[in-house]
């Protein structure tokens, strides 16, 4: 009697996963990105003289923000009380092979909730790269936004997990975020 | 008398660049990006049998949302009655070198108005992408998002922009997004 | 080689349509909806004995506010710059023949631009008609909301459109939902 | 010596109740409503020919977003942390006695939190049901969306609450909204 | 080896603080500021003659709506649940010194969370006064918007404060903000 | 036979004001306003201690990002397309009588359209003056928000209006905003 959209059933739904009986506990992620920028933007952010301002405060400001926008982003995110956000940037001062530089940004997010922050810190890395993006496409249009990777997560009942493809020796835990070491590491200049 | 911040004037402070005065122009841009998946991942995509639902469907819809909401998240882009968007995602069959694979989001945004669009076709590349991140989570917590540059872009006093290290022979101009031979000849999978 | 998701093809993906090219031209358009409630509410709203406070200017703000956010809320609804918003109340006086009473709900929208504006006054109508629910709930759980449709809009290239449902003299078609001299004195059809 | 607008104080001032005190609980609302549409809609719909794109996946992940910002739009709802929603479709295939068709969207949304969450799944029934009208609207002007109403909640001082006009023999608890018993049950083609 | 940017660590970075170990404790926040109007402001808001509507039921609408936003517009505060808003408006028959008439607004926000809620008062007062302005602009281009300050906040860490420039003998506590003996003591006309 | 709320028309009704048929012209605003602080906060601001991190950095953007959402913030203003904003600060070295200090924000804003920019002008310098007021409250709870007002504005059919309450001799016309001599005429320390 009724036309069943069956081939919907087979596609699945999108649904908002119910988590409400999950206890609340305290978590944590920290992500990880880059964005390649020519010599002439590097030399601008280093020296300060980008045309539109003051870049790495204002993309930190950004991504903190994006950060707490998650939910109104990704469709299917949970509402979360972030309870904390660490938003930086590292630049490199050796360059990629072929020339450019890279702007590596680091996000940590914290809650204590009932579901992972993974999706806040990736959404703070990305809006963070794209306001730098923004900043400074007036000196370069072939930036290109990248490596965009979950680092490390913890609580929940996952427990901690260390990305295999970040990770590496001397590689800071979630609470060094900004040391100079774990950036070293980096598989960014490779 | 007064304390004058000048080191904040070295930096230069951050402006929402005056367009008042500039002519209102039809726009177009085109980005592209990534995100790299594991082999479980992709198969449950061509299988459609990730758990939180239609991937592609959700991750279209968020993307597309999510350009309009540019300068909500940028801090100076000009608010801009887009006119148009198209996003659209393929998903190329063949591994890359590492056995991942890769799923191609684009946007094309336009235009009638005073500033160029490529921040709208990147926030809405960016975004598709962590919706896809989002829905597949669960099977795989080392994708990883990249390659988001801007393919084309023109209108306005630059005129017509082709990225060099997106553009070879046989990509398609901004109309034509979503043709295969564009795809083919995109250097993800080198 | 490449996985072509032909199915989507066949459904259809969802995209902004584009109107770069339309011309922008004065357009309005005018939307009604009612909520029925039980003849306790209808008593409280007439005394102003709501315990939420006043039902009327909240909502008429809300809806006002609601109907600016359409773009943010209808995932393929054009940003527009709105021009105009009317939106008001009647509480005809005559209950239903099941005993119940309605509030009506107008919003009017106008807009200098390239696209029509009936999404956004039948979000002006939805949004001011869930604030009454929400403000009268404590009261009745049993209210209904509905009758949303469009009554008429102008401009554009379909030109002068009159809701046949709605326009009858005399009649809410639509209805019940309010008195015929209610309806035929509002300043819009003229 | 004070004007102290003492009608106001008659009005009642809308403000936001405090829930500060009251116990966290699990609450669930399960909301419900429809769109009339013309047999050519139909049509479009059940062959998926539908310009704007697939209209359900669309209309779903915007009611999704919808529902979760329910506190913005209605201004004396609280913020909330939505743990779960769930919201479909059904598309009765009998013809309602006007020759016209009903979409049925339906709306479930728990919290583990200090207030009932009624007004979230209207409100994402009522955004999903303007998406489904605006991705409809260029094939028929004269769309009627609702019967928007509580179907069911539970959680809280008030307990479980079903509605008696949309209970009947059959009709599934919340835990079953997308049944096909409990659809066929619901009145709406009455 | 990098570049350290170590006048940023002089600066300091922008961050948001971790709160994530606090506690939950009940918190309440009352701020108050006012705005000066002129003589032809104070007769309208009186008579109720303003031209674009009902001044009072529309600011108190925009602050409890505005106090919810609070978190999407001050950079680091944390987003948080409220659980109780309270807005209200007096206007003092007595002219300042200069002849022009202040509107008083309070804004009292309670929550049970993890850090305190004054930047969500304040930011409930700052755009109901700035609604006040809009409303009134066409009357008076000279208004101004002041003594935006916190009055008391209770809860948490820091217990128990009472701005001394605010309180006086007879100025209520936080449950008394609507008192008349509050106000009076308000020092704003002297 | 209705119930027609004849008081609520004696009230006005609030709307938004039609401007469809208004010419675009180019517009601009100028707003102004400061925040008092204790001499500890003006010591950590001049010598960049404050604990939360860059103040003035991170208020520029907040404020930017408030001018843009005043739409969204106040109920009756139209969306616009703005198309520039300047927002900065001065912290003159002399204290007031009481001993305390001000920080002093203008914000300036641009558009070519159908209505003033004063509402987004004073937006923008509310929210960055919160931002002030939350970077700096771990030091300071009695700092105060005033003289938040219209400097200057031009084009639409008013004209051109300086405040004559701001006005003064060598005070700068519009476009010279950040001018150091335009502030040490702005009569705050008086």
């Amino acid at each position: 009697m009724n036309n069943t959209f069956t081939h919907l059933d087979d596609e699945g739904r999108a649904r908002m996963v119910d988590v409400t009986k999950k206890d609340e506990t305290v978590r944590r992620a920290l992500a990880r990105g880059c964005i390649s920028v020519s010599a002439a933007v590097y030399e601008a952010l280093v020296n300060k003289s980008v045309p539109k301002g003051d870049v790495f405060s204002t993309a930190r400001v950004a991504g903190i923000m994006g950060a707490k926008r998650t939910h109104e982003l990704i469709p299917l995110c949970h509402p979360l009380m972030i309870t904390g956000i660490n938003l930086d940037f590292e630049l490199p001062a050796k360059p990629q092979k072929d020339g450019r530089y890279v702007v590596v940004c680091s996000c940590e997010v914290s809650l204590k909730g009932r579901t992972g922050v993974e999706m806040e810190a990736l959404t703070g890395v990305s809006v963070a790269l794209l306001t730098v993006y923004d900043m400074c496409k007036a000196l370069d249009k072939t930036m290109e936004i990248g490596r965009i990777h979950l680092v490390e997560k913890e609580g929940g009942k996952s427990g901690h997990f260390i990305n295999p493809s970040s990770a590496a020796p001397g590689t800071s835990a979630v609470s060094g975020i900004s040391t100079a070491s774990g950036l070293s590491v980096f598989p960014l200049s490779s």
